[in-house]
C-alpha cells in the first residue's frame, strides 16, 4: 500500500471525527512516517485507539492549541489534549521556524498525547541540516533504579544528526529495557524473559514472565539508563508543564482524565559550529570508519542508528507499506475509504 | 585536607610548569570539584599525569586558546592543546555568558585534553538555574554494537537540572559499561567480569578478564547505549572540529601527537519555559515522588543522580578530602608545597 494511500485513509478516519483537514494530514504524515521507517507499532496501528479516544471524547478533535514564544529560540505549546502527532508536527514547525531566525529552537509541549515514533520528528529536523532532540514521557510502567514500584514510562528519546552521502544518524529508542507486550508473548510461549527486564512483586530481579507482569519493568542499561529515563521525564514533563513522576496516563487505555503527556523538542543548525559541508563530510567519515570495523560474531555488517530505518523507508517508498488484513478492515470500518478493496 | 589546600597545591604544581596563575586556579577548581563529589579518580589523582605531560611538552602550559562566537548563543573554542579542565571552565564561562544575554549557550571545544569529571561542569551550570549538558570523547577502547574492534571511548555524558530544596539532578556517567581498570582488578583477583562488559579477541562475549583485555570493551546498555556513546563522539568530536571515530589519544599514555579531545557544552535557563520558582517546585515534587517509592531488594533508599555526590560534597566541605599518602608525597615532589607535612 503506498504511503499516500495510507495517509489518505488516516486523514479520512480523523476528519470523519471532526479533526480539521490540516491537522488530520499532519497526524497522517506523522504516523505513516513511522510505518515508512519500519516502526509499524507506532504508525497506522495506532489509529484505531486514536479514533476510539476521539469517539469517546477523551481526545479533542478540535483543540485550541496555544503557543507562548517566551524567547526568540524558546516556545511552549499547550496542545489542549489534542492528537499527539499534531502537537509534535506543530512543535517541529515551531522549532524549525526559530532555527530559521536564530539557528536554534526548542519547544516544550504540554497537555499532549501519544505521538507515534519520536524518530520521525527527529528525522525531519535532520533533513534541515540540524541536530534534533525529541523526548516524551509516557504512562508509568518502569521502576527507577533501586525502586520496586513504577514511576517512569517507556519515555522515548530520539536524536538525529545530518550526514552527507550517508543517511542521517537517527537514534530512536525507548528508555525502558523490554516491553510488557514482549513479556506477554513470552508468557504465552512458556519462555523466560531476559535478565534485566523486570522485577517481580517481591522487588527482586526475575526472568519469569508472570512475576514480571505482577511486578515492574526496568529502564534499559541499569543505573545509567534509569538516570536517562528520569531525565526524559524531567525534560518532557517537569519542564513543559505536563504531567510527570508517574502521573501521565495512556490515551490507549485510560478513561479517567486527559493523559497529560509532554514532549520536548530541540533543533539547532550544525552550521552554528562549522561550515555545513565540512560537518557533513566529517559525519560521512565517522560513519565510514564505523562501517569499516570488523563485525562481531553473528553480525553481518556494523550498522549505525537510523541506517536500517532509512533502508526500510527507501524500500517502502518503492514497494509500499505492508498492512495486515485485519488492520485494513478495521481502518475501513472506521471510515478509511481509501483502503477499501485492499488487503 | 581542605578543598582550598588541595586547590592551592594543584595550582602550585601547574604554575611551576609555567601555567598562568588564572589557568592554574581554574584547573584546580575543576579537579577538586571532582574530589568534592567523591569522584577521586578524576580529581587530584590526575595531576601527576598532567604534570608529566606538561614536563614532556605534550600539553601546552600557555596555550593560545581562541574563541569564535559564530552566533549569539554558539561559540567554538580552540583549546590549542592546553589543559582540559582549563578549556572546560572556559567553556562553562562562555556558555553562561551567552545564557545571560539570550537564555541559552553552547560551546564546541576542540584540541583539548582530558578534563576531569564532566559532572563538575554540569553542576556549575545547574547552580545558575540552567539545564546543563556536557559531553566529551576519549581514547578508543569500546567497540560499537555489532563490531569486534574499538572505535569509541568512555565518552562521558553529564546532564544537570536545578531543583529547589533538593540538591540538583546531576547525571554523570561514562557511556562504557565497565572499565579496563576493573577488568585488571578482576584478573588479579582471579574473578570473572560481569557479562556485557567485553568481547574476547574472537569477537564473542566473554566474562574472562584476560580475554577481555585481549579483546574490546563494550558501551553500556547494549545497542541503545552504543548509539548514545557514538552520539557523544559526534557531538564532542565531529561537531567541534576535534578528533573523532577512534582517533582521540590519551594524554595519560600517548607520546605521539596532541590528544585531540573534544567537548560539547550546552546550558539553557529553565525560565525559558516557565517561571523558575515553579520549575524548582516541580523538580522537588519529581524528586519527592521518586524518593517515596518502595526500595527494591538490597536497597536502603531510592536515590536520584547527583544526590549521593551532593551528600559527599557537603561532608567533604566540612571534614575535608581524603588523600592517600602516596599521592600526597607525589604531589609534594611535583612542587605542591601546600601539601607538605600532610598525609
Amino acid at each position: 500500500m503506498t504511503a499516500e494511500t495510507v495517509e489518505r485513509a488516516i486523514a479520512e478516519v480523523l476528519v470523519r471525527r471532526d479533526v480539521p483537514a490540516a491537522d488530520a494530514d499532519a497526524a497522517a504524515r506523522g504516523l505513516v512516517g513511522a510505518n515508512l521507517r519500519g516502526v509499524d507499532t507506532h504508525g497506522l496501528a495506532c489509529l484505531p485507539d486514536y479514533a476510539k479516544a476521539l469517539d469517546e471524547k477523551r481526545l479533542k478533535a478540535v483543540p485550541a492549541m496555544t503557543v507562548d514564544r517566551r524567547l526568540p529560540w524558546a516556545a511552549t505549546l499547550d496542545a489542549d489534549n489534542g492528537l499527539g502527532p499534531v502537537a509534535a508536527m506543530r512543535a517541529v514547525d515551531l522549532a524549525l521556524e526559530a532555527v530559521g531566525r536564530v539557528g536554534i529552537g526548542a519547544v516544550a509541549v504540554r497537555r499532549s498525547n501519544h505521538f507515534g515514533a519520536a524518530g520521525v520528528y527527529a528525522a525531519m529536523v535532520a533533513e534541515r541540516g540540524c541536530v534534533g532532540i525529541v523526548t516524551a514521557n509516557a504512562s508509568s510502567v518502569c521502576a527507577p533504579f533501586g525502586a520496586a514500584a513504577p514511576m517512569l514510562g517507556t519515555n522515548p528519546l530520539a536524536v538525529s544528526v545530518p550526514a552527507g552521502r550517508h543517511p542521517a544518524f537517527v537514534l530512536d529508542m525507548a528508555t525502558s529495557e523490554g516491553s510488557r507486550k514482549k513479556v506477554r508473548k513470552a508468557l504465552a510461549e512458556g519462555k523466560a524473559i531476559p535478565a534485566g527486564w523486570a522485577l517481580g512483586p517481591d522487588g527482586r530481579p526475575t526472568t519469569d514472565p508472570q512475576a514480571a507482569l505482577d511486578g515492574v519493568m526496568l529502564p534499559f542499561g541499569g543505573v545509567k539508563g534509569s538516570g536517562l529515563t528520569l531525565l526524559m521525564d524531567i525534560l518532557s514533563g517537569v519542564l513543559t508543564g505536563a504531567e510527570f513522576g508517574g502521573r501521565v496516563l495512556s490515551v490507549m487505555t485510560n478513561q479517567e482524565r486527559e493523559s497529560g503527556n509532554g514532549h520536548f523538542l530541540m533543533a539547532f543548525k550544525v552550521s552554528a559550529f562549522m561550515a555545513e559541508a565540512d560537518f557533513r563530510a566529517r559525519m560521512d567519515e565517522e560513519i565510514a570508519r564505523l562501517k569499516a570495523l570488523p563485525p562481531a560474531e553473528g553480525i553481518e555488517q556494523v550498522m549505525y542508528p537510523g541506517e536500517r530505518e532509512w533502508k526500510i523507508a527507501e524500500e517502502r517508498r518503492r514497494t509500499g507499506i505492508p498492512v495486515p488484513g485485519p488492520l485494513v478492515r478495521e481502518v475501513v470500518a472506521l471510515g478509511g475509504d481509501s483502503l477499501k478493496g485492499a488487503g
